[in-house]
């Protein structure tokens, strides 16, 4: 089938699915659940074939690691979508209840977005944890995986398209594209697809943007900073900036850079070079740092570059507001981290610097949906509207307005004689 | 000064808005009202001199209207003003408080959006309601007003910008643009701009959409529906339908099309049609329409057209599924409203009517954010994302993730031996 046809269908199905009870979107997560676990062994030798072409081609050792859908990360999958099962359902919450008069009841209920497509990497999981969050919040989806995960991820939407159908949930809700070309349509459709969540660098998520006009919620860059303040702990410094860097180097939420307030340079700078450089991190430093340190010389363009490698560049800064400059100019908007002892430091820190995940004395590698506990998460956006940081069941919803009446009209609340509004919060429900 | 400039000074500005209390917010705001209330007069002689200047370009009489900033708008606005002063402060809410383990705290705490463009019609009004509605979200804004409006413009953004600078807001917050050359430049900077918002009619919204990478947060088209139902009230209809379509014909809530279910036809349109010709509207109906009544006949153009006048456009249609699939196929996601004494069909069609407003027995003039006890509005959204519907202070706030530990790094929640998180929802603000 065309993709022209099988948006139309998305969305037909998408508006049958605003309607779908959380039991039949549960039994259906259930389902999903049991056939991946039935079809364990296919689902294996389908990633075993990715696995083996994407070696063939010379394919990169960490994307191989993330291809790999193996025992364990089944395991994960099918512990996610259980979670996913005992969530509330995140559709129909009454948010905001006001009575407009006597009889004239307004709510604000959330809702599913409607059609949604997602265009992420190489990573089986992903697709399982996208597909059931996307069910969940009662959205159809068109997905983009990477084509090194092409035929796992065949599979996987085989199995699920079939169970959910089982179980009552409107054909065509789930459409997976395997081509270039199709991506390149998928962005024209503006009149059926509500929302595109590219996952990637931050070259991709703005090419995604200067070709549609679809709303884009971009999962960009993580160039994360820790900032060691005056009064940091130097210990608790030493061990936040070892983790936010190392722990896991290849993921947008590890540290790229450490500033470092000039009062504690002299002490710090040593010993956390040391640190570093026992994990193998290669670090470059701005020309303050090179007077305390013997390090490679950064340059400007290691301001504002990812590595997700062992590389960190570091900067003295002579004021907290300094540090904030620098991270409001260079970083991505995903996750900073200030280490300090003094509260009232770290509360600036955190009202200035304008970044989705602002952390006090944590690692920044806390930045994740799982972690937070959300659930599970379908990225971490760096937008500044609708959703922020960790995107989980929450920033896959909006909301509309329901307003109950008995014949109001609004002549009567206009002009000379005009009724007045009463506008009070009532406790009520759109259900009761 | 030049564009470029102006941003740059309106970042900078929005970074230092974010951290501003509400006392002084609400400070600057009362002295907006002290100095409009002590200008009138000065600003009355420029909105004449705006209107002069109109009529003698033969502007059309609904825009000279709008243009207007006469005592009983300036009121109100002053009105408007007092009403969001007494408003709680939308930034610095906790709106979700976790605690990941022990002394480890997550709050997800509402911060402003950063820099917005607004490009909105001649309307001075609108320009006092925008302003302040950013000032006390804590957003930067650039205003780009219609051209007929110039000089009335000129003089508020003088007025609002001094004021403000006197309480201490950041000097910078308020730009004017006035060509449609600056709206362009505007456009493009998607590295200091975060949000546009343009009010007027469809194709303007898309040719927006055409030429920026920045999100927009559309205020497009209203073409409402009223679906009168088999079971509807028929005096309870005839009202509906008059206010929703005549009350005031050239606003986007204002409803362009009538749904007639086919059981109540044969009675309902030789009534409506009374009723409506009696306003002075035209019809134009659909094939079966023109089976009972004598009208215009409607051609496929019309289903989807904004009239903004005094024109309205029946269809019967066989069952209440059908005038779901015409609204969600025509309409623009705006305000629809069934009419009907049967309450589950009604939620029905609330459930499957893909709109930011769905109303059940009432006007689709009561779609307002003034109406709705939100204060002010920006306008009503049109898009599926971020706000929906009137959009007030909370369609202009954001979130940011703040974590507090005490030196807790991820290697400890991972592994073999890995902590296990609590994740606690608890009641603590993050101010505690």
């Amino acid at each position: 089938m065309d993709i022209l046809t099988n948006t139309a269908k998305a969305k037909q199905a998408a508006i049958n699915l605003a309607g779908i009870p959380n039991t039949t979107k549960n039994h259906a997560l259930r389902l999903i659940a049991e056939s991946i676990a039935t079809h364990t062994k296919d689902i294996q030798s389908a990633n075993q074939s990715d696995i083996k072409r994407a070696e063939q081609e010379h394919v990169s050792p960490p994307l191989l690691k993330r291809l790999k859908f193996d025992e364990d990360k089944i395991k994960e999958a099918l512990s996610g979508l259980a979670q996913l099962e005992s969530l509330p359902d995140p559709v129909g919450m009454t948010l905001r209840s006001i009575e407009m008069d006597q009889g004239l009841e307004l709510f604000k209920v959330t809702c599913p977005i409607g059609v949604i497509g997602v265009i992420f990497e190489s990573r089986p999981d992903a697709l399982v944890q996208i597909s059931s969050l996307c069910l969940k919040s009662g959205n159809a989806v068109i997905l983009k995986g990477g084509s090194e995960a092409m035929e796992t991820n065949r599979i996987l939407v085989d199995i699920i398209s079939k169970t959910t159908m089982a179980s009552g949930i409107p054909e065509g809700w789930l459409t997976l594209l395997e081509t270039r070309a199709d991506v390149a349509e998928m962005l024209r459709l503006d009149k059926t697809i509500d929302l595109i969540i590219p996952r990637g660098s931050n070259a991709f998520v703005k090419y995604i943007m200067d070709n549609t006009n679809i709303p884009v919620l971009g999962h960009a860059d993580g160039i994360c900073h820790v900032y060691v303040d005056q009064t940091a702990d130097m210990d608790m410094a030493v061990k936040i900036v070892v983790d936010s860097k190392c722990q896991y180097v290849a993921v947008c939420n590890a540290a790229e850079t450490l500033l470092v307030h000039e009062h504690i340079a002299s002490r710090f700078l040593p010993v956390i070079k040391d640190a570093l450089e026992q994990k193998g991190v290669e670090i470059r430093g701005c020309a303050k740092t090179l007077e305390y340190i013997d390090v490679k010389p950064a340059n400007e363009a290691d301001w504002s570059t990812e590595y997700l490698d062992l590389i960190i560049s570091i900067k003295v800064v002579d004021h907290l507001e300094t540090a904030i400059d620098h991270i409001n100019r260079y970083g991505s908007k995903h996750t900073d981290v200030i280490v300090t002892a003094d509260k009232s430091r770290a509360i600036q820190f955190m009202n200035y610097v304008d970044s989705a995940n602002v952390f006090f004395n944590a690692s920044s590698r806390f930045s994740d949906g799982y972690r937070f506990g959300l659930g599970a998460e379908v990225g971490i956006s760096t937008n500044k509207i609708h959703a922020r940081g960790p995107v989980g069941l929450e920033g896959l919803v909006i909301y509309k307005w329901l307003l109950f009446g008995n014949g109001h009209i609004v002549s009567d609340y206009s002009g000379k004689h005009a009724k007045p509004f009463t506008h009070r919060i009532i406790t009520k429900t759109v259900k009761e």
